[in-house]
């Protein structure tokens, strides 16, 4: 695999990949970077980041060290269908997020929201991607979809800042399926109900 | 008015008290910080501060340069009964926010992003303060009550964070009265809907 300069060991240029990987999203955002540009900028080839790390997607995600996309887990939700969709979401999302892997994301976030680039990683990542494969996965078609499924995002935004990140009590501790059809009927009302 | 030190112009006190609140509210957060320990690391006597000031709430919205107290909106809001008070809360709401007031607000959001501080003021003032003000002037009662308006304070939280700070389209730009049926009525299931 074709490369500039004297080659390091795997992980330093892993390494030298990633960061340069985080400059490049907190600078351009997520649509804005793109794997040629980082692969340049670390002075390597861009077949080597697709060897490394796989898809601009997987790379955003190693170089958040994301330790799953939350985005693959969408379709196995979305797979029994709209009804229950939101219970289905919300008890997913919790699990996630009250496991060891939601304390490092907790972790992860209250860090990167140091950075300026929390923003467009929420808004252009977390959001949007998240968001849309909702829309696919579901195949929700109309006008009103795109406001339904921010509506959706912003309700499991506030749940992530009021429980995760600020712990507002009693949200903070209460149990999962104490919280499950109370957001899970909000995700659903916005998914499902006619408009107001 | 008794001092320490030499007279600095009026302005240099108040600012010299405003900086001294902004460290102690940081360090230790909203309830932990007193008029008393911020009068003496700024050197001067707790009654200047609350003659500059008056209240710690008021002296804590100084500091954060809070143009409107959102605490003070509440009563009128509740004014009117439970009865569409999830719609009201939300078109004040917006009202505020879609202001210059609201701009300005989020400018503050986007730099105290960047300080500690924010989990704190966020945790201990923004939800706490307003959200026991929802509980006590809708006089509600029962052991459901704190989980419910925790429920109100991520919602609306989550619309902050994805209208103003990470401007996730449609929801960005949709206009106030799109949104006031849609997220008042989370607010009103949350407060009013049997427990689920």
């Amino acid at each position: 695999m074709a490369r500039t300069g004297r080659r390091p060991g795997n992980q330093d240029t892993r390494e030298a990949i990633l960061k340069h990987a985080r400059d490049a999203f907190g600078e351009k955002g997520y649509e804005g970077a793109s794997i040629r540009q980082i692969a340049t900028s670390a002075g390597v080839d861009p077949a080597l980041v697709h060897h490394y790390f796989g898809s601009k997607e997987q790379l955003f995600l190693a170089a958040l060290q994301v330790p799953i996309d939350p985005g693959t887990l969408i379709p196995g939700i979305a797979a029994e269908g709209i009804d229950g969709f939101g219970e289905r979401l919300v008890r997913t999302f919790l699990g996630v997020w009250d496991s060891p892997t939601g304390t490092a994301a907790a972790a992860l976030i209250r860090s990167a929201v140091q950075h300026d680039w929390v923003a467009r990683m929420l808004r252009d990542f977390l959001m949007q991607r998240i968001l849309k494969r909702i829309t696919t996965e579901l195949k929700l078609e109309g006008p009103d979809v795109p406001l339904r499924v921010t509506l959706v995002g912003s309700q499991m935004m506030g749940l992530v800042f009021a429980r995760y990140i600020f712990k507002v009590e009693p949200l903070a501790s209460a149990p999962p399926e104490t919280l499950v059809p109370w957001v899970g009927g909000t995700i659903q009302r916005y998914l499902t109900d006619p408009l107001p």
